[in-house]
């Protein structure tokens, strides 16, 4: 019989979110007279900026006539995007990136995802803790995290994000080959200075470790010293992959369109030291699985950087900013202890009374109608702790904050 | 130093869709004065029909509004279009498909290059000779095919489908794990009737076998006898995956919007005998490596399920097949050998005089203008062939083949 990939059934089959989903439904049904408030999964609620709108609108009537019509794309994605992307988001903060280093996507989670074909099964992996599911989950699909014991896999360098290191993980004390780096960070909505940043890029070079840097939540950025990318930091163009989303960054989570940049300076090594150009690979990797991202998407992220597209798109950020400020203050006022909120659509909440996070997590649903995201979802240094987005509605945001104070 | 995945270095650096841009160049560069006709890449040239563009524009203007803006889908497509899917492509040939078994993507040759993902490393892999060399390119990729020597992978088990044995496949004489068939067929444009493919699915089901069935090209089907789908022939459910593609039945090539259909009965096998759905680790590797089609690509293929989607895509279908037809005919007036063209888009047109198939791609390109595709491109029993595409222009074609009279 043929056989199966028996690294898929070493997978947790309990999906962190709809086991919460379980549990509120469990709750509506019980209470059918609670309106309930989700702060908890990170999916945006603002519409989309006019000027997005009006750019998807122009490609849909492209499409309408013969002399527009768009078939295939390049799979790499189109230069009118690319190109916009170089000049705003790199040449503007003094980052020499060119075009045919950047890859246009469906969205950051396929090539997340999708990144591990490139290289070797059994390189070793450092990932931080708590971190996004979807980095542990897809090195476990090809046998390179190793077997899952009470939630650790036995190949992965877990490298905790706590309290007591100020949320700045440690570097390895070995050698490792790859390491993910997600900053601002989801879930704890905290952030690396230059200075912070620039420790793991030298590391990188010295080991000549990759870095995989997920930087989705850029946009949120408010202080100076942070940066935006890991390029900024000198060096990181010979270790760094790093993966942008629209999603966060223009409320694109039902657009789907990110992008990936893989530096030509980039390489791994063959099994004989021959060394190896990733940027190359990836793009025979997308040739052959990948048709381009639709041409809709990409005429409206272009919109992106139009005048009216930055402006507009700064108000939603804002906005949701404005949220995480008034959660973080006025949970600070109840005194409870709160990270992150500042650089990152993010509030990584302390449970009070030394609760476990599920615990928590039951209390503020059955007392206060209220959903978060319980922390040990997101990896064992998650537990004590629940995160709360800032992408809710203003006043549901005000609400909440209401029912947490009776 | 991390380690690169070596089986990409296996792969062939010559893409066969650039190197016959590199030559039409060449030729455009030295021939300024003449019109090149380009009969080569299968893209389709026809606008979208109204019903979609209608769709898709409505899909936008909802993207504006907060009340009913969409964000994140489920990974495995909104059910708005897998009920569509399962009444219109299913239970409208009496086939019982349930929506669940239905996932949708961002086009067919994703979830083809991807599939492999789900299964074993080093089951055995039979493909027909010629093919769409993401079957191969993929399996290589994860080092199911092997070595690749003088054209040939080394684990791959080829299935010519020649003039000879009348374009039928013969069974693989050993038994097999993976089987790949594409019908209506790209490149040969060839049929299976109903007792021809039976064949394929008794062969599975005797051997615990696994189907990959690409019937990306099924809208072209005319005649009555000739199965749209594998789940026609009994038992078919239990061993097949079937691939579909909204590119060639729509025009969606720049859209991006497919499906996948994994019955719940498909199995595959844990080395200890234990038998595992395939479709639960779909679900699972596309939950933590996609998000989901965009909502806009989804309701446009939507609308082409509608009573006046059905016609206008049908009048769309109807011109190619006016173009394969016209092709067709004026060929055989002139002498030449054709397959092909009658239940698909393409034609699988012989060489004249022995000639190989780049050396009859070089004498339409030099004496006529005229772009093919070299067979031998598509695998090594494709040699003596070129195949022609029915997605351009009417006048094109009618201009081609004077072109060639002369």
């Amino acid at each position: 019989m043929a056989l199966v990939n028996e690294y898929f059934l070493r997978l947790s089959d309990n999906y962190l979110f709809s086991d919460i989903a379980k549990k509120v439904n469990a709750f509506k049904l019980t209470h059918p007279n609670e309106r309930v408030i989700s702060l908890g999964i990170g999916d945006v609620t603002q519409p989309l900026c006019p000027a997005v709108i009006k750019a998807m609108h122009e490609a849909v009537d492209e499409m309408a006539t013969s002399a527009q019509f768009h078939g295939y794309g390049p799979e790499h994605g189109y230069d009118f995007l690319r190109e916009a992307i170089v000049k705003n988001d790199y040449h503007s903060r003094g980052i020499s990136i060119s075009p045919n280093e950047v890859f246009i996507n469906d969205g950051a989670k396929s090539d997340l995802g999708n990144i591990g074909d490139i290289v070797r099964w059994d390189n070793s992996v450092a990932i931080t803790d708590p971190v996004y599911p979807v980095y542990i989950d897809s090195n476990a699909m090809i046998g390179r995290a190793g077997t899952c014991v009470d939630g650790k896999w036995s190949n992965i360098i877990y490298m905790p994000t706590t309290e007591e290191n100020g949320f700045e993980p440690q570097l390895p004390e070995q050698r490792v080959d790859m390491i993910y780096l997600c900053y601002p960070n989801n879930p704890t909505g905290t952030v690396l200075t230059k200075t912070q940043l620039k420790k793991w890029v030298d590391y990188a070079l010295k080991n000549d470790s990759l870095i995989f840097f997920d930087s989705a939540y850029e946009a949120y950025i408010h202080d100076e010293d942070i940066p935006h990318s890991i390029y900024e930091i000198r060096g990181a163009k010979r270790c760094a992959i790093e993966f942008r989303s629209y999603s966060k960054t223009a409320g694109f989570t039902g657009i789907r369109c990110g992008y990936t940049v893989i530096p030509k300076e980039v390489k791994a090594s063959t099994l004989d030291g021959q060394k190896v150009e990733l940027n190359h690979l990836w793009e025979r990797r997308q040739a052959t699985k990948f048709n381009g991202a639709s041409y809709i998407s990409q005429r409206g992220a272009a919109a992106i950087y139009s005048p009216e597209g930055k402006e507009q798109i700064k108000q939603t950020i804002d906005y949701y900013m404005g949220n995480a400020k008034l959660m973080r203050e006025r949970l600070q006022q109840l005194g409870v202890i709160v990270y992150g909120g500042t650089n990152a659509p993010y509030l990584w909440v302390k449970t009070p009374r030394g609760l476990s996070s599920w615990k928590y997590f039951e209390e503020l649903l059955y007392t206060s109608a209220l959903v978060c995201t319980p922390g040990a979802g997101f990896g064992p240094s998650g537990e004590g702790y629940v995160r709360l987005t800032a992408f809710g509605k203003r006043e549901d945001c005000l609400e909440a904050m209401e029912r947490l104070k009776r």
